[in-house]
């Protein structure tokens, strides 16, 4: 078993996308981030969704939460046209570990080690080797227990 | 739209379940993570699906995943055990900030600024406020995007 067969088609953005675009990818695809490419297909960051949150809420309402509270239902309405006016690369964390990178052929015992070691639920998987491979897919925490653990037992 | 209206249920464990039982719901519900509820199903704690696998691989390959392909695939056989030998509460990391919890009548751009102000995918809410309260279930970063995002325009 090795990452190339646990790897599954994973969203993914680009530096110059928008943050509209990016929000609405996390929706269809029921994911807690995405996965920035570059040009080359070539994953260079993860884009958690909470980062795409800082993006829509103001900065005077992360200081102080209960603001909230006193901001009209309408507030919702504006919302398209400020994520339209940010891109993701505003949004990548700058002080977060980068996501973890496995090769195709590594195992799922490497992979394990790389997500605990990163604290991360996800790892992208290359095509190959080096900084010319690109994106064959991902592999997720809950996928990786799965193929880990053996079948529950029937009583 | 308050936080009941958005709230779903949940997986949750308490601090003397296994880590086996935990893994086991982490790739049942396809979730990153469980919420760690005490003796009255209050929560208290995030359980990430990262520090599950931090039980499972030995802390010589965390230091060093290349001794990661070294290890025999034999290695997937102890891994039941290993896990059923600890506890939640041995896994949930203690220098981390704690899982936000909302009430039931918070709004939607409240759930909006906890979750970008703790960098959290997820949102426990509860059946009322204060210390006696329930969870009520919890809400996912993508479920709270798709509510306030204004449905894409056909073209």
């Amino acid at each position: 078993m090795k990452a190339r067969d646990l790897a599954v088609p994973y969203p993914t953005v680009r530096m110059e996308t928008d943050a509209l675009t990016a929000a609405r990818l996390l929706t269809e695809h029921n994911r807690p981030g995405l996965i920035v490419v570059d040009e080359n297909n070539h994953p260079v960051a993860v884009l958690p969704g909470s980062q795409v949150l800082r993006a829509l809420v103001p900065s005077y309402v992360q200081d102080d939460p209960a603001l909230a509270r006193v901001l009209d239902e309408g507030f919702a309405d504006s919302i398209c046209d400020k994520l339209a006016d940010h891109t993701v690369k505003e949004l990548v964390p700058k002080d977060r570990p980068a996501l973890p990178v496995a090769n195709d052929d590594d195992t799922v015992l490497e992979l394990a080690a790389m997500m605990a070691a990163n604290r991360s639920p996800l790892v992208a998987v290359l095509d190959g080797k080096g900084k010319g491979a690109a994106l064959l897919g991902a592999v997720s925490i809950y996928d990786l227990l799965g193929r880990l653990l053996p079948p529950a037992k029937a009583d």
